[in-house]
């Protein structure tokens, strides 16, 4: 027994992921694919430009995409994963969930508004259960769930067991990210063959926020955010996959390298589909984790770190993580499965 | 009345620019060139492997190679620039100084000796008399001064604006660096096309120890080291030339990003031929500077700043500068320059 | 006494390279900029977003952008230089060259029609006086010319270098192009990081007709091409800038790669202000040229050649040209020049 | 039951891509792993400096590795596949033929020897019997078995089809080939970032000779090579992994591209545990096959191949195969399966 799920915008370079990740799923079955109204009407084939590296499932291709619109997608299909441009999520994911529609959304609209959970399940599952503020506030039958972005995500696992292990003051935080993030046409090559460009519009702050909501403390009825202050500079360099992030963190209580490798590598990850085994992965090898060597670890779901090293306030280190997959698409679907298991599907 | 100049360890990535540089100076002219044994008698066509872009120049190429040996460099030749993988300098470099040779050196040895001057001559030309101490304590006629690592030598400008201005408490860095830094064969194209390696092996240890002496306090006698605490991060990326890096400084006194750019571009240049007209050139544009576009800012001479930002404890920024221009050929001529105009040739 | 000249489609990859290819001319002065009616009225600094390596020359930045209409541009500007897509140039270039105009375009239309001029001015500077044909058919007081395309000015000199010593029968070519010549926006960074694509859009028919146009013979009333078979096969990889290519061409008379060395080497050059003193360049060292290293040669003008072999029924060679300034502003601006010294303004 | 095989020079690149494909190998068995001295007695997770994105396989990591010596290597271990430097295959294989063993070798030595059979097992599996004349005139007990170069591998399963339609007269072909057809540290980052190096030593005549000793009739006795002419042009470009390759081809009879794309579909393939279920596989679209998209098809193991279009006296078509896999690894495992079925071991 699956579930038919959709994929709302299911053409653009999180939509193809998404695909590729649904398509084998052991509980999902796509039933459905929306896409701008230009391209509503084509087969799957002829609406994606498909540019992943293993071929276009074949029962998929064939498929015919539908419009972007509630009133389209066939009322039996309970859950959407969306990954819409933010102006356009804005509009059509409250839609989709007045109509009675579960959205796990990619989309970086409402990630931080006070009644929308914002989970890794992971890390915070507790927070999906937002959705009951959420549609006793909006009078909605459906409900949107939020995944971050994946620049946050990548740090986040690693900041969790060192919240939990010794308390986090303060975070500073360089990212090297992989031009994916931006989506097929968002890095032109004359921009970055050769070249960095130190400037992510918007990524520095959504990393502030929503690792802050990510690691706060859900009473039932509201999340208040983690009281530290974390500071970003985002980077975009010429790799095709795969965020690497040095972070700087100001611990609460003393600590050493050893301590925290061990808190990384004893968080426990959960009994999901999509989940890896192991969430995080700790590198001996200072020179590793590196984003062409790494990015894949268990099928690009896993977090990977290495170089922890003491600072004079507490320790440094570095992480890794697919972006298009655990930092998008698999973070989206890794979603859906919390909701399945919680019973809200 | 030019100068007779040397360079010691001519045919490597460093010394290919230190000839690039030196070939067109109004001050210094080229007058031995020394590399290994092997490539001793060749000329310098042979020798080197020229992999800049731009020609070889033909009175250069023409010149014979000989072993890098105080017995064989001409008496009258009194300045070498010497840029040698540092186990060699720390062996050879000695052995000219007290041969009588002024060595300006790019290579990493001796650079945190107490008794080294490690200059920037816009920043700190006064630790140049710390040459007085070193002949003293070692009985030389010539001496050894040092330039910093390039990755240091990037963001030391603008702290030093920053630590003149409000003081500095402490700095949390992170580089993407070019590859050229690892010399013509550091890194191979397996290594880094479509990846970033998070590690430069002892290049943080030099960015948190040459730091503080560059900005430390010359007394005449010793160098006191400032007191912050620094902590670096190094990333490789595929970018040929131009390291950039991303800065966290707490500052000691409050601040704003106002006062700091004012202070960048207050900050004053030297009149010494190498120097640029503007030592920090601040963009508005948050995306800039970038290593393509911005390296060769004044000749490759000027650090290019932007995205200066408040934080909570002081300001974040970007900075940029040419990694072998002014990161090391340009950086040892420079200090060349100042033994000249200081009268130590 | 210089001429004021206009760029028309000032703003793109190819217009900017025009801009700092004719801010420091000796004869001509920039007195028009145009571009679409979105950037008309904006100063060039706005309206162009300047991705040179080199600065923006500040007496252009400062200047109005205006619409790309011959009604707006100034009576007095003789000469403009067209950069712009080929289905605009098809509109607008026959408006400019009907209002007296006379337009020197890099734009892909109009190339292989009978009555227009496509010219290099070493190759065949006399195919020009087409202009007196095509103000006589079309009823104009302006005119156009013709540059070819980046691939194929890349390989006609040395082509014609062949021709005129022992003839050509048939070309075989491959093409290395570099993502420059789509444009700032024509290859996205997600297509060409660890790839190469084996097409290009109309690309290998321009190859095929250009060549034969440019080494076609004129009898003052039309052009017979040239009687051989050319087959191209195209392909853009990751590099910046300069186009290199593979030939292979089967000579009508049996030759060697000495006498083709000789051949290459003793093509004369014109007296032109943009023309290379050397036109073509032969190395020795069968791995050059190579783009990153040899494209900026004689500034860009130069067309390099290596690897010259011999073949079963002639020779192979490599040849290298950079495309966006001998392969396309430069290209148009020498003919801007041809035109003057053959008193046409 | 599984044959035990050895890995002679399991430590450089084509090395680790034998171990990968080996490891999970139906028929073999990793009995014996050997590399030079300086390695011999580690565990092959120190010797290989693992770069593969997948890991390392576990129980491999763990053997001993021996040094590459006859006398060293288990009796029981009756066939290795070799991957060394050609000067040092030339001197060691010979030793491994004479002592018994048999060798499918990837190394280029001996290549285009008269008794040494060169096989794609789906092209000329019956040049295999050159076994017999081989070990008649060199008194040996064991064998040298070669794959070709990964350059001509590429292409010579298309030509192969081309000859068996129409005939082939002449062959013009270029080359855009992948970094690591080098090994790992064979082309430097600073050669081959913004750049491409349009010659690799040796490769040239490679695809000259070896090409048409595939491609030419064994009586028995002897190869009869091809009469055709070839001549190639052979590029270094910035990808890791996938060579492809522009082929120009004159026919001996009358073609059209139509025919030949039934060619290419109609070509068989083998029933060997590593061919592919199709050996050439055609795009309709001509911007593909493209390296980072198509170089896994069918694990790396088919010919992938586009842009099929008439020429004046044939066709012209590009061409595409993982060069380590297809091209080195794979050709040696699959010649390996051959020996196994036609009763060699």
């Amino acid at each position: 027994m699956t579930t038919p799920v959709g994929i709302v915008g299911a053409t653009g370079a999180v939509g193809q992921r998404l695909v590729q990740t649904l398509a084998p799923h052991p509980d999902f079955e796509i039933a459905a694919l929306t896409a701008s109204s230009s391209s509503a009407g084509q087969s799957y084939r002829e609406a994606a430009k498909w540019r992943i590296d293993s071929p276009i499932p074949d029962h998929v291709a064939a498929m015919t995409v539908s419009e972007t619109d509630p009133a389209v997608v066939p009322d039996d299909v309970p859950l959407l994963f969306s990954s819409l441009p933010s102006g356009v999520g804005e509009r059509v994911e409250p839609a989709f969930a007045e109509a009675g529609y579960l959205v796990s959304s990619n989309s970086s609209n409402f990630r931080t508004d006070p009644d929308v959970p914002l989970t890794i399940p992971e890390i915070n599952p507790e927070h999906i259960d937002l959705i009951e503020v959420q549609r006793e506030e909006r009078g909605w039958d459906g409900a949107i769930v939020k995944n971050p972005n994946c620049s946050t995500i990548t740090m986040v696992p690693p900041l969790a067991a060192i919240e939990e292990a010794v308390g986090i003051d303060r975070v500073d935080v360089s990212t090297l990210q992989a031009v994916s993030g931006a989506g097929y046409d968002g890095v032109t090559s004359m921009e970055i063959i050769d070249n960095a460009i130190p400037h992510i519009g918007g990524e520095e702050e959504k990393m502030e926020t929503e690792a802050r909501k990510l690691l706060g403390t859900f009473d039932g009825n509201s999340v208040e955010w983690l009281d530290a202050t974390v500071a970003a500079s985002c980077n975009r360099i010429p790799t095709l996959d795969g965020h690497l992030e040095n972070v700087f963190v100001d611990t609460r209580a003393d600590t050493t390298p050893e301590a925290i490798v061990e808190a990384f590598e004893a968080y426990p990850t959960v009994d999901l589909p999509s989940a890896p085994e192991q969430l995080i992965h700790v590198f001996d090898d200072p020179g590793r984790p590196q984003p062409r060597l790494d990015r894949n670890t268990e099928d690009g779901m896993a977090i990977s770190v290495g170089g922890v090293q003491a600072t004079a306030e507490g320790v440094q280190f570095n992480c890794l993580a697919h972006n298009t997959r655990r930092g998008a698409a698999g973070a989206s679907v890794l979603n859906g499965e919390l909701l399945a298991r919680e019973g809200y599907l």
